[in-house]
């Protein structure tokens, strides 16, 4: 944990910051490995603050490095309070965390605040072995998950059975939890990126757009496989075809030092020229989130480092007739990628 | 759904606004019924503007009553670009919805702009009978749920493995997912409000805090119940007297009028009269989302409204040894409140 808080630490001299209030659950956990919705963290240069409520008392006695604090559990005049006995100033603050409301109150601190844009989650986006590990175990889980589904009876059933059949497997493979609830779009709507299983009945001859992540340790995994229900029409057979292509494309070109938007025109290039439009940008990070940094997209330019973990999942979408998607997660390494979704991207036909 | 939108417009009158922009995903539901992750409504007097990125544009179709607009995905030169052309002035914000980088990037538009705290979600926290019908529908798999688990056999098992069991459970029971993942905090785990469950098997003569809650049609139900395995210490026992009759006194006092405030004192005047400390507040508003408006503590005075649905739900915890929590979901009405929770409330023993 402590690297953690030193690589904080370092950036707070670079932005010449006294004090980092963390908000952000999310980077609270990240950075003491205490969760819960509703803890602060104080990093100053000399010790580390975390404040918590005291429905949490009893669980912060357990976490190193950390002197707790307990604050009432509203903001004002709890936190705010603390910090203006505790904070040397300039104080740094999540300013895309925290909200306008909140940051009135920590004005009414008197402390000089200083805006800081994504800077835990910047640390967060190149990860340390233990946490490549676990990452490598979400995704192990979902390779067998969808071994599993290949092997079921799909057709006829309805897309909420069928996510709540992938939930009930990801608990089955020894995951914590699933990372999102599982997208099943078949038919129609596997035109839908973020289509919520429902109650169509899964139909032959259409495509099944099927994207899941298990949670392991905390950390997540992401993959998206397009299944077949029987014989395809040629429409669906070609978006597959035009689909790999442009996974196959920018999965090929992904290593250190790769620029997220270039990677996102190889495939959009692909997808394009096939005469389709490109709905979504390639892939994200993935961690203690599903989607944190870096983001591949065109409005995110800059290079990817060692040690990211990104998705690589384009998709070529038909609307009203189906929809193809394929995403990969692969750890970004200094002369290419580790691919870590294993299960195959041929087109696999369910029954 | 025009009467939410209405009820909006006319506290947007009051508040001398002539645009409100609605960025909370939850609040974009409630007015619109549109489900994403990204989308922005924007409220006007005459029309109202749903602003969704690519990926939502063929779901957005289906939507009535408002006029969809595709922006940029990320929030400029997208939204805020939008709305610099779409909004008239003052534009009303979610101020405890928008972050710090998002203002900014609001602010850079040259929009007048005015922050409003919790307007929708004051909005939601009095209950239309559909959404009433939905809540008590949740309360019921909840209560089918418990009642199965009475009858199963859980010493020995892990809290991990008895959450997994009521999800499973809940699914069963056909609701559409849980509201949150269920706490089960056995022997000094019960003695930690937000415990999540782990790896530690229940023993014979603890308490068992069992939290878990449905989603039915998009809207959350909550209950606890506390357990006994076997025969409790005098401590436990007592505390779980202390408990009830906390949650009997303060819902004795449930109406349309009453001070939130008020009621938490009621319960937490018998926690310490019987020497014990209170570690949280009483309760709760639920809905859309399984904590909103109105909170019940200390820090929230204010009288509840017929129509709200709240969460009766003192604590007594005892550290490291155990805690009770004992939790009803009720309406507030008129004269009273109408109890959602039927589950027992009398001591029940597992095996």
């Amino acid at each position: 944990m402590n690297g953690r808080v030193e690589r904080l630490r370092a950036e707070m001299e670079r932005l010449e910051v006294a004090s980092f209030l963390v908000s952000n659950p999310v980077n609270v956990r990240y950075l003491t490995g205490f969760e819960s919705s509703n803890a602060f963290v104080l990093v100053k240069h000399k010790n580390v603050v975390l404040m918590i409520d005291g429905r949490y008392a009893e669980a912060a006695r357990t976490v190193e490095g950390v002197e707790a604090q307990i604050v009432e559990r509203d903001f004002l005049p709890g936190v705010a309070a603390h910090l203006g006995r505790l904070a040397e100033g300039p104080v740094g603050f999540e300013s895309d965390h925290v909200t306008v409301a909140r940051h009135a109150d920590l004005l009414s601190t008197g402390l000089e605040l200083e805006p800081v844009a994504a800077l835990p989650m910047t640390l967060r986006a190149v990860k340390e072995p233990a946490e490549l590990d676990a990452i490598r175990r979400a995704a192990q889980v979902v390779d067998a998950v969808l071994a599993r589904l290949a092997e079921e009876s799909v057709v006829g059933k309805t897309e909420a059975d069928v996510a709540w059949w992938i939930m009930r497997a990801i608990h089955e493979e020894g995951a914590d939890d699933v990372s999102f609830e599982p997208i099943v779009g078949s038919g129609p709507n596997a035109a839908l990126p973020h289509h919520h299983p429902g109650d169509r009945r899964l139909g032959a001859g259409e495509t099944v757009v099927v994207d899941l992540g298990a949670k392991v340790d905390g950390y997540c995994s992401d993959c998206t496989r397009t299944f077949a229900t029987g014989e395809l029409p040629e429409a669906l057979r070609e978006a597959y075809s035009v689909c790999a292509r442009a996974q196959e494309a920018a999965l090929a070109e992904v290593h250190a030092g790769a620029d997220s938007r270039g990677l996102d025109s190889i495939a959009r290039r692909e997808i394009e020229a096939a005469g389709h439009e490109v709905l979504h940008g390639l892939g994200h990070g993935v961690g203690l989130e599903v989607h944190e940094l870096p983001v591949l997209r065109q409005t995110a330019a800059g290079p990817l480092a060692a040690g990211n973990v990104v998705t690589i999942e384009p998709g070529v979408y038909l609307s009203g007739r189906g929809g193809v998607r394929i995403e990969d997660l692969v750890v970004v390494a200094e002369g290419g990628a580790e691919v870590l979704s294993e299960f195959t991207k041929e087109l696999v036909t369910l029954n």
